[in-house]
This record gives structure tokens, sequence and C-alpha cells, in this order.
């Protein structure tokens, strides 16, 4: 037996992400050694250099044997539409855009070749790794005929990353960046982070917090952005940085960041001509501005257009882009929170200059395990808006509990705006519903410096996943988590089939433990982990779970109908009237725009109060069903990522269950009824479950 | 060629260690098959478990063949001295004491085989490791020879690691233990790192920075511990905790945390057996007492051997013993700082309890790159002293600057106290000096969750030099390096010859270009990154440089002598009269024993001002020759981790320069002498120096 890397731990520590390669079964091995013998490529750009690169290491992987040097009478050949053959076999490129692709098994210079084209390099690249995830999902070469252009133009991550290395809200370790030794080191796996991203069609990264410090605009800074800009460039990602609306004082000097002060804009022009010199493709700013105490336009009494536009124009020289959140949060007590970011932008809808593009949550809170689409969807058509996605699990029970986030994407995407007929949310974000072309998603990166980057390895479904839906919001989240699972353990359906089982109703199991019915922020204060349904000593009203779930002696729910908050009408008229009916309102976000009595009877028969409590155990019971479905595969997957994800879905149980007793225990403290029969008591009693403490909770800076 | 792991890469990471175990030379690995072709165990411990599938795992590597299952004609046979077979070859175990151990080729049962024999299972562990060290370094089993035992009973790693993941001084990323998912989930990681330090005879682990939060006390915290105790306990290694002295008031309740309290001892008791419950084997307390505001016995009026002796108390019936470190720094301004620790401890000498040791920093002031050793060793004669070492470089660079601390740690433990004839600092921290067999050598960590561990794969060497002069702390450094560098590159003369003559004078460059002839704390302040020499506007005089440095237009260097602080009559007579005179104070702790002209000549001939610009020079040269040499190395070595440390090598040479120009640009200012002839100008002025900004700046929490 020969072990010439004995020495080398071997190990599945899922550094690897869905980019395995692990060697085919024999015959399809063999077939592909005979399809694929070499990797030509016909230009010589960075980008086909890498895009060959990744197109041998994935044949040498899933083959067993590395591809010939050279050329082969059966190639991979990657070339643009550039190219003189290319051109000659007459293909459909027309339509592909400047990132799409075409993958073809086809006659080339007399050859059998898999063709891998497009209309640029970028596109090559994406065909590369549509191919190699054909190969590991089960597909061969011999008639391999792919094509897909992405529906999204901006698909970027937006990273929490503060620069002392602290993520906030990431659970998977430090910032991936290591701004200390940067721009001099350049650890390899910023590379492969590169990697990982453009195998599923990102191609932006916001390297810093929303929460931004100016520092990261100082020199220092921006040539440590450019060492990232370079690694990533020739995989086509672009670098943004989240820019502090004050810099202008914090930085510049200047009395005030007033956006329509000469001298602020002045500066800001200044600054963005200092950072094209450094990154010369710098993709542009995204700004939370006015919210959670960050300063803005509206300090000087501008609006968010003013802010947005200003910085536009430093940036639209050079072909960059400004991102401005909606998410507002103002320092004084809203009407409802919910409503904020309809009343602040709608009225701008129209006024934002043409590299300016809105980026809205998916909810109107806060990435809830489950809110009703964003009312700003189908609200301002005369404005790009992207999406904000949360990959990171803030309200989903961090890196520990499983929850597979693609269909909370899809159900979002998925949503009738009623604005138009038939027009969705994905409809508003891919820009068909107005036409717009500067269109977009983002989300909040779960990635970080451990060594499965993303703090387990089903979180790396959910980074996956969002690349995946930014590409193509019209697809769906079964699908994709196959795909995913095919590439991450084997493509085999007796891996497969129990794994996206486990996957697809994850995230409701999340949603029936921690927040039913459509309630929401019921976590505990700062770190969100846990339960807090009872906390009602903080501050401000809205930052305490009472202010959302309203619950009392006759009912629960918030009233966001004309009664209460009358949040409803922020929809369009159709949805409005629907939603303002606790008939005709989903039951899954009932109590999200209905306060109603505990004893209201739902479509199951059982009164609300009943219901609840029957989702708190359909939660814990799906938790232990997979901890039972994963202990199957035990000697299915290898021993690292096994028993570290049962590990987790241990954890997950015993907290799924904390979060079902303690709620309880609150709801009854509050209603005073008796447990529905059979079902069992909380294992505490409300004290015990107001006592626990979960101190240095991660990704809470201080 | 057969590829089939191409798809995992194989890169050289950094992250095996010195237990790289790649294949021998062909000859080498074919002696190896010969002579090794199965391991065998002759008893069932978790102990001799491991120790097993560590030889197995190097013997593989190393010959690149799997040793067979079951037996052989010529095995490696690991067994203690209780082993019938063992007794009947009467080898002289006696000495080896319970952590030594025997390696030797022999016969046995009537077959050839290497014998791993020791009085206990973790004595055969050592045994292992040291087999197979000497594999990697050249030997061959065929006439091995092997017995040692360790000179130093406590060899125990500091972690300055807090709770929240931050890592006081540290520059490997965040703390290795991740407190969040324990104890349910034992990363893999925890085991390789206990296999590291086995490998080098560390048997002790501090968990929680000295600067102790009392939750590491609570159960919570307790059950995490313990934990980590299952995972390092088959490797020999106990763990220890930090313990917050005022933690009966934090968590107890109580309203002191007098020493002479009875509930306060009371608390104490109960805590250790909660403790020792949990953890059966725990090592005991390691205490950081008024010093940089900690809480203490002082706050009582009670002395520090009343701290200690309770705490001690509390453990003692489990056999555990109390670290009571001698780094005190009140909170008032001190006549000398570096007086303090021995003005307080002297005279407690045998006034502690049995089972206390104090722990002693090298130097009397803070892990500078140089400092006299600290005066206490040899000057408490009844009292068990262990030695502290800064493993990790606060003062000296951080993780990417390149220094070597063997020659520190053995330049600290040859020095003699002229306290007796002959007697050493290593006798004090052996024991041999007073006949303590409660002995001990602690280094604070370099190590982190960063892939390679260390920061840097260089400072992998002080990890493991500190492991190896624990052991045995007359080890010279250059054999030392020479073991590691071999382990960790390659056994070749090619390499280990140009590696170990860079480490070697590493050390001295960095006291070159950052504190000549015995200055010291000239760094910036907080972070202690860059030069700060000119730092004279902190509220606490002994915070600024300037008090270390006393430069004034006339001359340089702190006054220890009687017409100073007098500090030096705290060594013995003999070495006091020889350091109270200029002329027989050992030139590279010339300035900080005494205050000196500018002009006064040393033995070069130089003045000291010449000298000082000359040090500063060699300094600068000494790591431009490293790149150099380094660069030679480029094919000998893999690309990942040669790159890296290029990439360091050249951040050090331009902040050796820094150091330099920043430094000779503040003496110039100070002394308005000019340049000696030839000599380069600093690059900027003396604004441009002070004006620089190191943010963020990694290892110091706010």
């Amino acid at each position: 037996m020969l072990v010439a890397s004995a020495g080398t731990a071997q190990a599945e520590d899922g550094y690897d992400l869905w980019l395995r390669y692990r060697p085919l079964a024999t015959n399809d091995a063999a077939a592909l050694q005979r399809d694929a013998q070499s990797v030509e490529r016909r230009d010589d750009t960075p980008t086909l250099r890498v895009a060959v690169d990744e197109v041998r290491r994935g044949l040498a992987g899933l083959s067993g044997r590395a591809s010939a040097d050279g050329t082969s009478a059966h190639p991979v050949v990657l070339a643009t539409g550039a190219d003189r053959d290319v051109a000659a076999l007459r293909l459909p490129l027309a339509t592909l855009g400047d990132e799409g692709y075409l993958v073809r098994s086809t006659t080339f210079g007399g050859r059998r070749v898999t063709l891998v084209t497009a209309n640029t390099d970028r596109g090559v690249l994406y065909g590369s790794f549509a191919m190699l995830r054909y190969l590991q999902t089960g597909g061969s070469l011999a008639s391999i005929d792919l094509t897909s252009t992405p529906r999204v133009k901006l698909r970027v991550l937006n990273h929490w990353d503060n620069l002392d290395g602290v993520v906030e809200r990431g659970y998977a370790g430090q910032s991936l960046w290591d701004w200390w030794t940067l721009p001099d080191f350049r650890d390899p796996r910023y590379t492969d982070y590169a990697r990982a991203n453009a195998s599923i069609g990102i191609n932006g990264t916001v390297l810093n917090n929303v929460n931004a410090k100016a520092e990261s605009l100082t020199p220092r800074y921006i040539a440590k952005a450019a060492a990232l800009a370079d690694v990533f460039r020739p995989y086509g990602i672009k670098v943004y940085l989240s820019a502090r609306f004050s810099a202008p004082i914090e930085l510049g000097g200047l009395k005030t960041a007033d956006p329509l002060d000469p001298q602020v804009a002045a500066w800001w022009k200044a600054k963005a001509d200092e950072i094209y010199r450094a990154i010369p493709d710098f993709g542009g700013f995204l700004v939370k501005a006015n919210s959670e105490g960050q300063p803005g336009p509206r300090d000087y009494h501008r609006s968010h257009a003013d802010g947005a536009n200003m910085l536009a124009a430093a940036v639209a020289p050079h072909g960059g882009i400004v991102m401005w959140r909606a998410f507002v949060y103002a320092d004084t007590d809203p009407e409802d929170r919910a409503k904020q970011a309809y009343t602040e932008f709608k009225p701008l809808d129209g006024k934002f200059a043409d590299n300016v593009i809105v980026q809205v949550k998916n909810g109107a809170i806060d990435f809830q395990p489950r809110e009703p689409f964003h009312p700003l969807f189908g609200a301002m058509p005369k404005t790009p808006l992207m999406i904000e996605f949360q990959i990171t699990k803030e309200y989903l029970g961090f890196a520990t509990h499983l929850a597979y986030l693609g269909p909370l994407f899809a159900e979002t995407l998925a949503s009738e705006t009623m604005q138009k007929p038939g027009e969705t949310v994905a409809n508003v974000v891919d820009g068909v519903a107005e036409g717009h072309t500067l269109t977009g998603m983002a989300g909040v990166a779960n990635i970080g410096r451990d060594r499965d980057w993303a703090g387990s390895t089903f979180n790396q479904a959910n980074w996956y996943a969002f690349g995946r839906m930014a590409w193509d919001p019209t697809l769906a989240a079964a699908p994709v988590a196959r795909e995913w699972a095919a590439m991450t353990f084997a493509p085999t359906p007796a891996i497969v089939d129990p794994v996206v089982g486990m996957m697809m109703g994850s995230r409701e199991a999340v949603v029936d433990y921690m927040t039913p019915l459509g309630l929401a922020h019921l976590m505990a204060t700062g770190h969100h982990y846990g339960p807090g349904p009872w906390v009602a000593d903080l501050k401000r009203s809205e930052w305490n779970p009472v202010y959302y779930h309203r619950a009392d002696k006759t009912g629960i729910g918030f009233d966001r109908t004309k009664t209460g908050s009358d949040a409803v009408a922020q929809y369009a008229p159709a949805l409005a009237r629907r939603l303002a009916d606790p008939a005709t309102t989903p039951e899954r976000e009932l109590l999200w725009f209905h306060h109603l009595p505990w004893d209201r009877r739902l479509a199951s028969g059982r009164t609300v109060w009943a219901e609840m409590v029957h989702d708190y155990d359909a939660g814990v019971d799906y938790v232990s069903t997979m901890r039972r479905q994963w202990a199957l595969l035990q000697f299915s997957i290898d021993a690292e990522r096994w028993t570290k994800t049962a590990t987790y879905l241990a954890v997950q149980e015993r907290e799924a269950r904390w979060w079902r007793d303690a709620s309880v225990a609150y709801w009854m403290s509050v209603n005073h009824l008796p447990l529905p029969p059979g079902v069992a008591p909380p294992a505490h009693d409300l004290a015990w479950y107001k006592a626990l403490k979960v101190p240095y909770a991660p990704g809470n800076p201080q």
C-alpha cells in the first residue's frame, strides 16, 4: 500500500467547499479520461489562465488522471467568440451578453472537442465552472450542451467585517481579510475565496462592514483593498467599499459632510479618483446612512437621494456605482418600525442618479426567520432596487443550527407584488418589471477564517444558494440544494436524497421553534441568540420583543391593518386588501399583520394558541428527525464532516427545545391558558429560562 | 500519472508543523521499511494508543509505506517497564522518573526490535516522539539508543486567550479555543495541538488569559475546559486555569476576596472541588494579582504569600498547584519599575505553601528583546521559582519579523546568578540549585487559529524551542534550531545550514534595530509595534519610553547603580559589583544599568552614539542578508511557505529600516550630534516618523 502522502492529513475538513473534485465512479472517470484528454486555451488573459487551471484541477480530480499537456484528439477548448475557429461555428453567442456562456460538445478544427465559449473571458470562466458542476452532479461530456446568462448584473457579497478582524454577525471566525499583513501578504486563501465565488457567479464583494470606519478610505487601507482586488480580478470579481458618510469630516478635516456642500462633493471626487488610481475597476460604494447611529445626509436635512447622488457623481466618471441601503432606522421611535424604509424612500422614486441602486432588505424589519417581502419592491418603479439577503444566520441560530436558506430566498423572490399582473419580487430584482439594466442581489456573507469558511458544512449551502439564485432568481431551492449536496458529498441518490430532504424543511423548522405564525424578533437582546420574548425593559420601544409580539391576556400579534399601524397600505392595493383581513392573510404571516385572540380558529381547526404550540413541537421534531437522518449517513460521509454536523445537530435539538420551552412558558405567563391536551409542559419554569445567559456570543461587537 | 488526490490542495501550509513526516531519501526509507515492519503495543491505555497511532503515522510518512497490521519480524514495540518482557531486559529505567524514556534497538522475545519504553505510558509517548524526531533528523533505527528525562517538572504554555476569542498579544489569529461550540464540538485541531505539544514535552496548558475573567470559573466554562482536558489527557497534558482573585465577589456574592477571610477560603475550596469533579487531573491555578489593575491580596493588605497559600490550600487535597506570578506592577509610580518584583517577593521567601511555585519573568521589566536575567533568580532559595518566557513576540515585531528566540531563552538560562559558585538561572529553574522538586518553565503561547498556528513558519520554531528547552534548560539554541529546521523543511545540510544560519542571529538583529546596547521599552504605545522612543506624554512616568532611555543632551541610559535606582543591589553582591561599573558591565546590557555620555568610548573604539548607530545598521543589514539567503532557497522549499516567509522578510526589512531611521532621527533631536562619517541619514525627518500610526494592530484588546 502506497501512502506517499501519509504524513499529510487528507481530512475532509470542509475547506474545499463544493469544489472537491473527488474521483467519479470508475466508468464515469474512464469516460472523462476519454472525452477530456487535454485542456486548451485559445487566448492568453489572466481570466482564461485561471479558467484553464481550474478545469485542469477539476478534471484531474474527477477523472483521477491529470490531463495531458499540449493538444490531444479530444480536448476541452476554452475560447471566446473572438477566436476565428469559434466564430466559424456561428454559435448563438449574441444573447449571452458579457457574462453568459455556452458549453457544447462539437467538432472544432477537425477534432471532437468540448468547447467552452462566451463573448468574454469571464463568460468562459463561468462556463468552465458550469461544465465542472455538470460533471460533479452526474453529467458527462459526451453530449454536453449548456448555456446560461445571468439575470442579475450585480451579484455581491456584503462582508460586515470590521478592520480589527471582528465580523459583525459573523459565526465563522475572524474576518478573512488579514488587514494587518495586507497588502504585502496575499494569503492563498484569498484566491480560493475568489474561486468559490466565481464558481457560483458572484462578481462583487464589499470588503468592509456597512457600519463603516472612515479609516477604510485612507491610503493605508486603499492599498490593502487594492491587493485584494488584484487577487480577485482574474475571477471577474470587483471590489467595493462601504463608505462612512462623515469621512470628509474625519479624514478631510472639513466642518461638514453635507452632500450639497461643494467642498464635500470635491472631497469625495478626489477620494474616488484616488481609489480608482489604485483599483482601476473599483466597483463603487455601499452606504448605510442614517440608520442605527450611522451618519448620513439627513443629519444636514438632505434626502437620501441627495446623499447617494453626490457619491454617485464622484464615481460616475470611472464607471462606478453606489449601492444605497434603504434600511433606515431612526434615532427616534417610529410609528411602526416596519414602515420606516417605505415612508422615507417611496417619495424619492425617480430622484436617484443613474448609477445609484437602492439596496432593500428582503423584509421590512431585519432578516427574521420569516418576513413578508419588503413593500418597497414594486413600489419604486423608477428606481433600480437590489435585494439584500442575510446569508449569515444572525437570527436563525448562528452557525450551529442547520437552516438551509434556499427556501427563504425563493419564497421572497417568488412573492407577487400585485403592483402589476404577475409581477414578482424576482421581476423587480432582475429588472424585467421596469426594464432596469442596473440590477443586483446582495448577500451578507457568512464567511470567516474558520477552516470550513462558513462555520459548518451546511452553512456552505447558503453561500452556494445565494450565488446560484443571484445568477438566476427564478431558480427553485430544491434543485440548488441537490447540486450542492452532490458536489459537497457525492452525486449518489443515497446521499443526495436524504441530505436534500433534511435541508428543504430546515428553515421552516427554525421558524417553527423560534417565530411561528408570523411572529418576529423574539430573540434575546444584542447577540440575538436564544429566546427573549419577555424582554420589555430596553430603552427604545422597538428594541423590545414585546413591541413585536404585543401579546396580552386576550391575544397576540402586531396589528398592521387600519386599526393598527396600517403598514399593509404600503403594499399594492390588491395585496393590501388581502392582508387587511386575517382570513385572506397567509397563516405563515398571520401575526405579522394581525393582533388576534388566542382562541381564534385557524384552518387546521386549532386555535392560534394551539397552533403556536403545535408549530413549536413540529420545529423540535423536525430537528430530531434531521438527527436521525444524519445518523443513518454516518458511514456514507467522511468522519470529520459527519461528526461536526452530528454534534451541531445535537446542539440544535437541545436549543430548539430551549426555544420551544422558554417560549411556551412565557406565553402561558401572559395568556394563562392551559397547554393543549397531550402537550408536554416546559422542562423548567419561566424564571429559569429568563435567568439563562449566553456570555461572549460571537458576532456581537461591543 | 496518478493523482488520486488532485482535488485536495496538498499545499505545505504550515499546519503540520515539525510533524510533517515526509518521505525520507530512498535508501533511508528502504532501511526504515526493513527495520520497522510493524508497530506493537504491549498494553492498552489511551496514551499508548495515541503513541502507537503517532508512530504508525510517522513511519508511514517517512518510509512511504504503511506498517503492517499485527506482528512482524522487526517491529517497533511500545511498552512500559511493567511489561514482563521489558522487565526481563533489566534496562536502566530507574533514573527515568515518570516522564523519561529509553529507545533502543534490542532483542526482545527472540526478535530484533526497536523498543520504546519508560516507567509510564507518558514516558513511552515521549520516547515515541523522540524516535520520530531522531528519524526526521537523519537517524536510523539500526543502532538507535536514546534516553532522556526532563529536567523540569512543569512545562507549561500560558495562553493569554480571552473568552471572546481575542488573544492578548496574539498575532496568529483568534484563540484556538472555540468557547462558543465547546464543550459539544471537539475540533480535531485540539488533538493536533496536543500532539504538537507532546512531541516537544509540554505537559501543561493554561487555557485563559492571566488577565482573567471570573466567568472562566463558572460551571458553563468549567465544562468547556473539561472537554479540552479530555482531549489533552492522553497526551500527558494537564489543563490549568488563570483565576481571577476577586471571583468570590463576582461569582460568589461575597463582600470580600480577602484571602484570610474563612468564607473566601471556603468559596475557593468549594470551587476547586467543583473543578476537580469535572477535571480529575486539573493542574491548578495561575494567578496574576495586584498587577496592571488585577485584583489581589494586597487589596486587603495581605501579602502575595497569603493569597497564594489560600488558593494552594483549596487545590492541595487534589494534588493541584498554584503558579503565582511575581510580575507585579503597582497602580502607583515605582522608584524603578525593574525593582518592584524583587522588592515585593524577596521578603516572602520561605512563606509560600509547598504546592505554590512563583512564576518570574525572564527579565525584570517585560519581555524586551533583551533583558538581564531577573534578580529574583537565586534570591529566593526557599521558594520554587519557575521562569516565564514570552514566546509570542509582543515586543519583537509580532508575527511578521523573523526572530528565533532560542538564543534569548538560552542566554537567560545560562546566566550566572553568582549567588553560589557556578549557579545559573537554569539551575534555579530546574531545581538543582536548592533541591526543589517542584520546578517549571512557562511560555506565553504564540498559538492561534491561523492555519500555520503561530502566524509564520519561523514562529513555529519558538514554540518548538520553548518546549525542548523546558524539557532541558541546558540545551543550546543552535542544535534545537537544527532539529527544527530538519523536521520543518528537510534534513539536508543544504537547507538546514542556511536556515539555522539565518535563525541564530535573528534575535540579535531585532535587538540591534530596536533596542541596542541594553536599551528597552522604546516601542510605540499600547500595541508595542514600531518605534516610539519620543513618547513622553503618558499619564504614568513608567509608561513612557523616555522613562527607560533617559536620553538628554549629555547622555543616555537608566542609572541603576547607587547613584541611580540601585537596582544592581538586587543581584548577588559579586554580580552587583560587576554591574555597578560600566567597564565591567556587558556592553549588551550597558544602558540598562548605566546612564552614560554619548561620547564615552566602548570596546570597539566607537563612542556610545556611534555604537548605537552601528548596531541599528547592523540590525537592518542582518535582515537584508536573511532576505538574500532565503531567496537562494526558493527552489529548495515549497512555494507556499517560501513565499509567505519571503513576503514577511520584506516587511521586516522595511520595518527594521523604519526602526533604525526613526530612532536615529529621534536621538539626533536629543543629542544634536552629527551622524558618524559615511552613515546614511534617516529617510524622513522626525516629525514624519512621529506622525505614523498603525491602527488596528492585532493583539491589543481595547
